[in-house]
């Protein structure tokens, strides 16, 4: 499939959760329905989707049918078992593609595309044994943080370490799964930009947020971020060489540091993204809606923004704020309709707008 | 129940089109979840709600079922059947009240309600014999509208009378239906104001707009509107005396006439209204939100604008504009999910927004 999708198709969408959802409400506002294929029980995404499938990703009837009843195949997270992706892959076309899955997927894979590209990034090593980490240690230096290659996400699957000292707790951490320890950089604040890709190849890129981390989860992002029209330049073309070098479909999010010596790439995220939720209160395309687009073959949206934005996300008990967020102006609230509250579960964000004054 | 819903209730919706869509939408961003009663076949708001009953007004069993399957009612039309409303109200909350339905499902009704409130109103006279009509034009004068005082909407159940010799032909038209003459007021423009009650009657007004009719059904709203400050004041406190007066719960659509000799009710609409769809990208919370917020008594938003639109209405083949909408910057795009585009349907509409100068 290369021709356009036509309103009215529908977009299959692997994984029910809070990206499952907004994307969900994106496509309805274009016409499409949405069929979300997931695993877990009362997925958020259900509420607002067409159809639901609920199978494992190992179930191949399920995927065979799922992929059968939906026009074109995309995710909200990377981790898909590339068995099912195979699978899938067969029926229906999957957006954004498979390399840019294979990629992101390992992060000892990511870095060296990313250098590859010419791309700064972070020092790394390859680490499974203690032995490794000892002779990694020496060559990016302590602290430095210990990373499973695989399936981390919100700072699950890491572990610092502030000096040699740590290593045999890390690599216990680490339960014998393939890692990479990555050396600290010396950055003033950390952006990312949210790239979107056509179908036919035209890039176009959000103003770039500015993020801070609480707990290592993301807790605001702000736009427009701190950084000279330079940097900005710097950010945006930068996100559009990886997305060029990928030929990739939809929106990805590029999480950069900003150094003295330049922006550092710290990851790439095949989706939707997390700082890129300021987009749905400023601006009129979200990236919720350029990743639709992008993955029927309709054009992008130039991704203006019309306002200044404060996202903050609310995180377990934040959600005990929603009744002071209710009653101030400006604030424009996301529940995921999550039942049950954990500590570290995104429950919703608020999009804190800044009007023009008239 | 007079005590706020939880997030995690589930409201009803009576209708599934364009507006059930969007209420649907609003309330799963507050964490609710829709169920949508609708007697046709794949309704719109079918693609984004969490359930669907496809049953009559008149299947007492069905209206039951869905009542206890809800927490709360609503309803994107005012054409009820009263029979339904009975059944409904026995089991859950309908809320705006049945006082608003009774009022604005007869426009004779309507009228003296809104004259007896002190409001100003185009000159009528109620309608039912060619007699009746022959009196009525004695008095209103012509050209005049000969209207049924039941289930018009859209310009639908409507006769021009030019002069009197067109009085046969307007009686033949009405088919025996109890109607209404109404004169025709010399207004420079109309506007609307989209107005909020909350359960503890608290009122919160949207920025008028200004309306511009095609062929009958609203083409354009534009915000701001054309009105002195003195003027915006009047048709806001105007607003909020019919809603305090009908002790209201949700968003009501109040169309004005301007004139020299002030402001005329044109009518008034107990549900969210099309000339409220821009408020869906020139405020934090739009007027689809404001009225799941004061069903379910949360608290309203105070209605602020942060940016200038002009929504147009895409009616019919308009829908054939799309590509060229999707190319142009700052442009919001709704689609409804419709299949079959017919003449005069709502296919969608598109919020054209103009961000400050930055």
């Amino acid at each position: 499939m290369t021709e356009p999708l036509k309103a009215g198709a529908t977009i299959g969408i692997l994984g029910g959760g809070q990206l499952g959802r907004m994307l969900s409400v994106a496509a309805a506002r274009l016409g499409f329905k949405t069929h979300i294929y997931e695993p877990g029980a009362t997925p958020p995404a259900e509420h607002v989707a067409y159809r639901l499938t609920t199978a494992s990703y190992e179930d191949e009837d399920a995927l065979i049918a799922f992929a059968n009843s939906v026009d074109v195949i995309t995710y909200e997270f990377e981790n898909i078992p590339t068995s099912a992706l195979d699978i899938l892959e067969a029926h229906r076309p999957i957006r954004p593609g498979r390399e840019a899955l294979r990629v992101s997927q390992d992060r000892l894979t990511e870095k060296s595309f990313l250098q590859e590209l010419g791309l700064k990034t972070a020092p790394y090593a390859a680490v499974q044994t203690q032995d490794d980490l000892t002779a990694a240690v020496d060559q990016v230096g302590a602290p430095a943080i210990l990373k499973t290659r695989r399936f981390g996400y919100d700072g699950k699957g890491q572990a610092r370490l502030q000096t040699p000292d740590d290593i045999p707790q890390a690599i216990a951490d680490m339960a014998g799964a393939p890692a990479l320890l990555e050396g600290f950089v010396d950055f003033t604040h950390e952006v990312s930009v949210i790239a979107a890709r056509g179908l036919t190849g035209d890039v176009a890129c959000f103003d770039p947020g500015e993020n801070v981390h609480r707990d290592g989860i993301l807790h605001t992002t702000t736009v427009p971020a701190t950084l000279t029209a330079g940097q900005r330049m710097d950010a945006v073309l930068l996100a559009a060489r990886i997305l060029n070098e990928l030929e990739y479909v939809g929106v990805m999010g590029v999480e950069l540091f900003v150094t003295s010596q330049g922006l550092i790439v710290n990851e790439i995220a095949p989706r939707v993204h997390n700082s890129g939720h300021w987009t749905q209160n400023g601006c009129a395309v979200d990236q919720f809606e350029q990743h639709i687009r992008a993955i029927v073959g309709w054009p992008l949206g130039d991704g203006q923004r019309h306002t200044d934005v404060v996202m903050e996300n609310l995180i377990g008990q934040d959600i005990n704020h929603v009744p002071q967020i209710l009653r101030e102006s400006n604030n424009a609230l996301h529940l995921y309709g999550k039942e049950e509250i954990k500590e570290g579960r995104k429950m919703g964000h608020v999009n804190r707008i800044k009007p023009a004054s008239t």
